[in-house]
């Protein structure tokens, strides 16, 4: 059993070896909440012993962001600052690595004006656009990290007492990253070869098309040619491996941006920027989400889903067993970093690049073409379950189970 | 007697209100160690509630910074981030004002590497030398709080139990700075008042030189013609009046850079980014320090007066007196901020245009023509004591009593 701060150790050297694949030499740029410091710090040092050129931190601060929304007189909220995009473009066009310490409180703009809110989001998702793209194309190498605060530990454990929440999600943190194991590096290997496998064997079958079948759901998710099966490990432009989330459970693809038809339901919650959306069902057709309806948050989904031409449309497909260790944990965490770890799921907006061959050497216009989405968006919604079947359709028109009740059964067939 | 809240509060107002005087429809940066987010968060709140647009908050952190020194293994202390001095002087350009909210831990860098902490600080000067221009033009206004973090309270408070030094350091700020009376907005305006007062009578007899003389300091410091004694109270260049340091019990003027000549003792310690400087001796000859002599912290003193060509010479001469309410509260700071506000004191480097007549107009090489001392550095250190004496001389050579025993005792000749 190892002690809070050994496992707080392993954390920040999963993020720095397995996430970021930390050379020496590279100039660090880490952004983190300001309630983390502790973390933070701990990560610096531990990159200045890994031969790290030098460490800079980007402080964040949510208290500071809600106060605006709380107590401005002004409806400037189209008006944000562009330092925090540009120095992480900078930093990103250079090559050198980024790793993002996150937290995610669900309940920091509820309540608030949703005009307010979409017109922030909008702005703050235009200023990283020009970043995002660095980040799609792969420039350099990039992971995010969870980190616990008092208002999200709070939503995910609203019946614990105030002062164990925060370590409770410390514990839910570090099992569902494999930090509280002695040899934690050692099982990151082999997860991340287990994933590829699972990607390799999809990558061989040349799917033209997923069919989604539960209860709820009936999509058929059609797959351009040439679209290619990852895992959260992407290799930069300039050739080193890095991967992207800490934890990941899925291996994933891109869909065809016009192919998508049919009905799909959320299994789980989305929390988009301070905002909760759930139980809601989305109807495509020919790609693009014609019909939204929501439980709770449906407004502020609408809103995501007009953000601009191409985030009603997806991005992204992933696969994730209905029995991985974060859906067996039972948690929900309100944070997509671990919840789309849970269930299989899909994405609105911007398709990976790297998800089609020869896609990050693509200019938009002709990764549209060949059936990629662009968007100033990429937000993640859940759509696996237990009773959740995904048959994968070949070229010549047969079906095969991929999926069965929420499990992978697809085999070798060699 | 006011609650903790309440005297906090004050502060905010105190640096908002007199500080910075803030308009609305103002664009706020603010710049704070992450150890004091309550206050920023505090101001923040005020700000938005005064009608400003945007709040920023740039957050720094020692910790970072010394866990450089401690851990990295590369001699690159000259590589430093340029991000936090553009924003500072993008934010200065457009005339809008920026709060700094600092703490001062003396002990920081103790025991570090003296050449590595000289590239890092020479580094960071130079980043930051376009934004010290638009600062010592009046360009935007700005204002400086002190916030005390566990590190600089246990500094100023050995003998007090740990538990209880940042409470205490508290209650020396907000005494130093009025922020624990009730009508503390009030006093504040009636204490500029007095000062300006000051400033006015000292202006009236177009001194020449000043004689500092006491049983350590026997000095000549030549006053250019068109010096302008000021207050901490500034205007920018849109008009806006603006008190740059809070706490501050100054006037001050610039020395002639080339007419200053004699010896001067140091009679509080200097604290220089993160190092202590203790019991000096300065011998001046035509303006220029020609020989330094210090009990502790010599080679960090003949560092900073290496750091380039004026940074040797004076470009401030200022007059507090021995009884001001910070030399009474018996406490050594161990900041600049509040430590100037003790005693007497000269700065070693830049000098302010503004306190020559048509300095803000001028160029550097006629600033320097007319008196004015041009450095990337501007470091102040106390030589006031309640047994030094300040005589002025008046262009006819005669010499007047200015203060006595370290009390002014100049009279409106009226």
């Amino acid at each position: 059993m190892l002690t809070f701060e050994q496992k707080l150790r392993n954390y920040s050297e999963i993020a720095l070896n397995i996430g970021l694949g930390l050379k020496p030499g590279q100039r660090l740029l880490i952004s983190c909440p300001v309630e983390a410091a502790p973390l933070a710090r701990m990560v610096t040092e531990a990159a200045y012993r890994l031969e790290t050129r030098l460490v800079e931190v980007l402080w964040e601060d949510d208290a500071v962001l809600l106060s605006r929304f709380q107590h401005s007189r002004h409806n400037n909220f189209d008006e944000v600052p562009h330092w925090h995009s540009r120095i992480h473009l900078e930093h990103a066009q250079r090559g050198d690595p980024i790793l993002s310490i996150r937290a995610s409180n669900p309940q920091l703009l509820q309540g608030q004006d949703p005009e307010k809110v979409r017109a922030c989001n909008l702005a703050f998702s235009q200023s990283r656009a020009r970043y995002l793209q660095e980040v799609y194309n792969n420039t350099f190498a990039w992971s995010i990290l969870g980190v616990p605060t008092q208002g999200w530990a709070a939503a995910v454990f609203p019946d614990v007492s105030a002062s164990q929440q925060q370590d409770r999600l410390w514990d839910a943190i570090f099992a569902a990253t494999r930090a509280d194991q002695e040899n934690a590096l050692q099982l990151w290997q082999d997860h991340i070869q287990n994933l590829q496998q699972q990607a390799n064997l999809l990558n061989a079958r040349k799917y033209t098309a997923l069919h989604f079948k539960s209860p709820q759901t009936d999509l058929t998710i059609g797959l351009p040619e040439g679209h290619s099966w990852e895992t959260a490990q992407h290799r930069t432009t300039r050739g080193a491996l890095f991967f992207a989330n800490i934890p990941s459970e899925e291996v994933f693809t891109l869909p065809h941006r016009e192919q998508v038809d049919g009905r799909v339901s959320s299994t789980r919650p989305l929390v988009h920027q301070g905002q909760l959306i759930r139980n809601f069902t989305v109807q495509f057709k020919a790609g693009k989400a014609v019909h939204v309806q929501a439980e709770e948050g449906e407004a502020a989904l609408k809103h995501l889903l007009s953000t601009d031409e191409g985030s009603a449309f997806l991005g992204e497909v992933a696969l994730v067993s209905a029995s991985s260790p974060i859906q067996q944990s039972g948690i929900f965490f309100y944070s997509t970093l671990f919840d789309e770890n849970a269930a299989s799921h899909l994405a609105f907006g911007q398709a990976y690049p790297g998800s089609l061959q020869g896609g990050l050497d693509m200019d938009r216009a002709t990764f549209a073409a060949h059936g990629g989405n662009n968007s100033l968006i990429h937000v993640d919604f859940m759509v696996g379950s237990s009773d959740m079947d995904v048959d994968g359709i070949l070229p010549d028109g047969t079906h095969e189970p991929v999926m069965h009740h929420g499990e992978f059964v697809l085999q070798n067939k060699a």
